[in-house]
Parts: structure tokens; sequence; C-alpha cells
């Protein structure tokens, strides 16, 4: 089944209308699912909506909050998210940054009390459509074993990182566990093994199981120690940067809220020659012999536009499961 | 055998001296040499130092040439290296993003034609000596294959993130293969096998056999297809950001020389918590149950310090072989 991106739209708006949003927030909230949905990140679109809107509901998210600024210092500015809507405290954060590089060359905005930013990918197409590079990234609720250790202590903490590009952006949008908690529900309800272990199950092997890993909650950091390290690097940075909440502190809290994040913009300066050395890059790339002759070398966010062209085009596959939950909202 | 740090830079510096370099670079050189092998970054350290040599001699590094401005437009800076040393540049680089940090809030500087940094672990050890986050990253010569791909035609491109702490800095220092080009010789050299697939053999099948994978030269990025995203982004960067060589460029070029480089310092705000969020972090990680009752969780940099501690005490271990080459240097 298939929906077209305005009906989707529509029906987001609908919905978050009924929920305590203003007309303007609503209608920018919506969208933002919606893009996700698009954008083949079904997991940040419609198929988290509902759990968005239970959130609304339990007082988790506050519709009508708006950032507040803590303080600044130079290029580093401080906000306070007063758990507002997480998409569009991200989206502000991100304006923020983008503003600080075009007038200094560089920004960069932490924001702490805030809430969930669905797919991280939104706020470095974002940056990259105002010409800017754009890096940012956030914490979660401990999801993560660090390693040699059993339980949960850091968060999968998506990193982003965009490039901007004539041809379509280059954009990074990576969670640091091997896989995201999102494709994992995914291979869950679809029953399929992951490719690739990722995790283990309860007797601590290694599993391509996506409902064992997510039952023994020892998922597996990219890069085995380093996904790890990175990991707390990143808590590191988002906490200290915004004095907002660690890992630890969402955790102790209960729920996924109040989290912590930052964005870094830089406008690069460009004397004629960037686009060229981005296409160098790319092209050398895509020049590398192919392990399966029919798997093409693809730049990070290079499906995305394709899945975007398609779904424009023929409309937005959903769970018809979670369509019709949805519409009974 | 242990060679004491002093008598291990005095030797360095010794045979800087007898290739060109002028004294107080010699000196400075030599000192972080030393500190990497101190370190434990024994690779990086005195086991480079001959490679180093020869490409003194080759006259792919200029011994007496310093990085000169490019242009600046804010707090970005452009900066050209002009083929000097590696390391004395990128000490420059970190020195002048500090500075913009303690100034403006952030910095960050990109440097273009320079060499090797050898261990990037030493400028974010530089930014946290100066109270300052510390994120760097560089590009090198094609030396890894793009997911879906079989040639080399990405760097393994290091990233470094540093947060200064008061009870030993924390520093991740990470190369985005799985091992590094360092680990994957040590491991050749003492035939052990790795602990985990580092890559693929002549026969495309995962290996932990570190000279079947430098002999493919198929070697795996952390995460697969994530760390070939992620070392991508980082040589898309340092390119835009310094208008220099990409790993394309570079590996064209048939040497690894004239690499580039971003050096990014932010200076926290430190309103009286950050301390105490930066232990509840380290903390909080530490109260996993361990999978391995003997094998501790350790934050990135932790064993650095232990490493250096017992390396003063009771000097630095040296591959006897390779310690009677730089004698006879």
């Amino acid at each position: 089944m298939r929906i077209s991106f305005e009906q989707m739209q529509a029906e987001f708006k609908r919905v978050l209308l009924k929920n305590g949003f203003a007309e303007n927030k609503a209608n920018e909230c919506a969208t933002i699912f919606a893009e996700n949905s698009r954008d083949g990140v079904y997991t940040h679109g419609l198929n988290r909506f509902p759990v968005f809107v239970q959130y609304l509901k339990d007082g988790l998210i506050n519709p009508d909050a708006a950032p507040s600024p803590d303080d600044s210092m130079g290029l580093l500015e401080r906000w306070d998210g007063n758990l507002g809507p997480g998409m569009l405290n991200a989206r502000f954060c991100m304006d923020r940054a983008i503003s600080l590089a075009q007038q200094h060359g560089m920004g960069c905005v932490a924001i702490r009390n805030t809430n969930h930013w669905m797919r991280g990918g939104t706020y470095g197409w974002q940056a990259a459509e105002a010409g800017c590079i754009g890096i940012c990234f956030t914490n979660t609720i401990a999801n993560l074993p660090p390693w040699g250790g059993i339980d949960p202590r850091l968060g999968n903490n998506p990193l982003i990182i965009a490039v901007p590009r004539a041809g379509g952006h280059v954009v990074l949008d990576m969670a640091v566990s091997q896989y995201s908690f999102g494709k994992l529900q995914q291979y869950k309800a679809s029953g399929d093994e992951l490719p690739l272990p990722g995790g283990y199950d309860a007797e601590g092997n290694l599993s391509t199981n996506a409902a064992h890993i997510m039952e023994s909650k020892r998922l597996l950091p990219v890069g085995f120690w380093k996904g790890s390290g990175l990991s707390l690097m990143l808590d590191l940075l988002v906490t200290v940067l915004s004095n907002g909440k660690s890992t630890a502190a969402v955790t102790q809290a209960g729920a996924e809220s109040g989290i912590s994040q930052v964005f870094i913009c830089i406008k690069p300066q460009d004397d004629g020659h960037t686009a060229g050395l981005i296409e160098q890059i790319v092209a050398y790339t895509k020049t590398s012999r192919l392990v399966e002759p029919e798997q093409a070398i693809r730049y990070p966010g290079e499906s995305t536009l394709k899945t975007r062209e398609k779904n424009l085009k023929e409309g937005i596959p959903v769970d018809e499961q979670i369509w019709q939950k949805v519409l009974a909202l």
C-alpha cells in the first residue's frame, strides 16, 4: 500500500493539531515525519509517529515549548530545549548554526533538555541545502554495552556528516551500533536474518537474529571497541557542550527524554574548485572493481535521492496496520 | 630491551640534525616520535622513524618548510603545509585552532600539502592539555576498499576526538579500518592471528591473518558500510576545507605525501559542572557487568596513561633490530 506525500503529511498534521500543536508547528512537524518516510527512513517516519503521539500524551514532549537561550560565548551557543518536540528543536539549532557559519565561517550550537530528533539525517540535509557542511550528533538512553561489558551503558548516538554537492548532497547518517534500533525492529518484524552479526544472543554468541539481540540488549557497536569509544566521546561532547543530561542521567531518569545534542556548521570557502574536488572523490571511489557485479558502490545519501524520487512519484509504501492506527488517532 | 625516553629522544634528534633539520625542529620532532613510543604507539614512534628518514632522503618531506597562510575567513583558516614534516605542521595547526578557540570559543584550521602526522592522538592530547576539546582527522593514500568494492579507493583516515579531564584526558584515536596499518604490521611480524576479522584474503573470505589481508589490500572498514561512508566523508571534509589533495589525488600522485588535514578546537564553557558530568559518564560506563572478569572496561586513552607511566619508569620497550637500525642512521 502506498500513500501520497501530501496525504501522509496532512494526516500527521491533523493528529498533531488534535494533540496540542499550534498550526505552524503541526505543519512543520508533520512535514518532517512525512519527509522521513518519503526518503525511505520509515522507522523514523510513519512507523515512529504513534510512539511520538504517545510521548505527547505521556507529557514527555511539550508541544508548546521552544528553545530558550542558556548563554553564549563567541560562536558557541547553548540552548535549553525545554522538552519541546525534538525535531523542531533540532531544526532550530541547525538554523542557528547555519546563520553563525554564514556570518563567521562556522558555528556550534548545543542544546539540552531536548527530545528525539527522529531521523538525524534531516538536519544534515538542512545544512547541505543551505550550502553548508553540517555535523551533528545526539545522545540517547543507554542501549549499547560498552566494549567488554554486558549491560547497556552507552547510547547508539547517531552521528551525521553532510557535505553540500550540486548533483545530490553527500549525507552520512549513522548510529554507532552496527544496526540502528529501527533496523533491528524492521528485521524482527520481517523475521529475516541480519546480513551480518548485529549483537549477541542471551548465551553471549554473536547473532544475526534481531529478536534475540533485542532481548539480550547486547547490540554490537560499529568496529567493536572503536564504536564503543566513539559513542562515549559523542556523549561527552553533547553533555559538556550543552551542560545537559548524559546518557547516564537520561537512563537513570527512566525515559528517553531531555537528551543533549550538538550541531556544528561550517561554510566552506569556495574559490571555484570545490565542486570538482567533490566529484573527483565520488568518481574515484566508484572505480573500485565490484564484489557483486549488480551491487554498485554508492556514496552516503545516494540511495536516499533515488528512494525520494520513487516515493514522490509512486507514493510512500506504508505498513497498513500502522497507517490504520494513525488514521484512528 | 628497554631504552629510556631521554636516550630515544636524543638518538632521534641526532639523526634528524644529520638530515637537514634545524636544532629546534629536530628537538620537537624527536620529542613527538619518542612520546609516541613512550605512550605505547610503537608503530608511529620508533618503528616508523626509519621510514620517516627515508622520506626525508627521497625529498618527500622538506625539513625546512613551515606552514604558510592560504587565506582565512572568520574562524576558518587555511594553510599550505609546503610538504614540511607532518607532525610539526599538525602541531602548528592544532596550536592555531587552540588560539582561535581560546579567543572565540572555537576554531577550525585546515592544511593542505602536509605529510603523515604519525600518531593522530598526539594532537588530541595537545588540545586537551590546553583545556580544549580537540577534533582532528586526516586523509591518507588509498588503502581501504569502499563497501562493495575490491580495490582500495578510500583512506583509513584516522579520526581523533579529545576531551580534557582532570584525572586523565579522554582521547579517542581511531583509524576507520578495523585495524590500523601499524597494527596489521605488528600482527604480521608476530605471526599472531587477529582477535577479529580485519579484512579479506585473496579468495574474498573474511580473515584474521594480517599477512593475507595486507596482500589482498582488502582491509575491513569499521562497521562495514558505515566505516566506508565515514572514510569518504572525512576525505571530503579535509579536501574541501583545505582545498587540498583528496585520497584520489594523493594516490594518483603515487606516494603518501601532500595530504590534507583538519583541526577543530572548542573551548567548552565551564560553569563548574563539567568535571562532574565527565566523571558521571566515565563511572556509569564502568558499572556494566564484565564479559571477562579480568578485562576491565576502559575509556579511550585510559591505557595510554598506564603505558606512559610504566615506560617512563622502566624504559620504552624497543624492537632491537629497529633500534640498531636507528643507531646506524
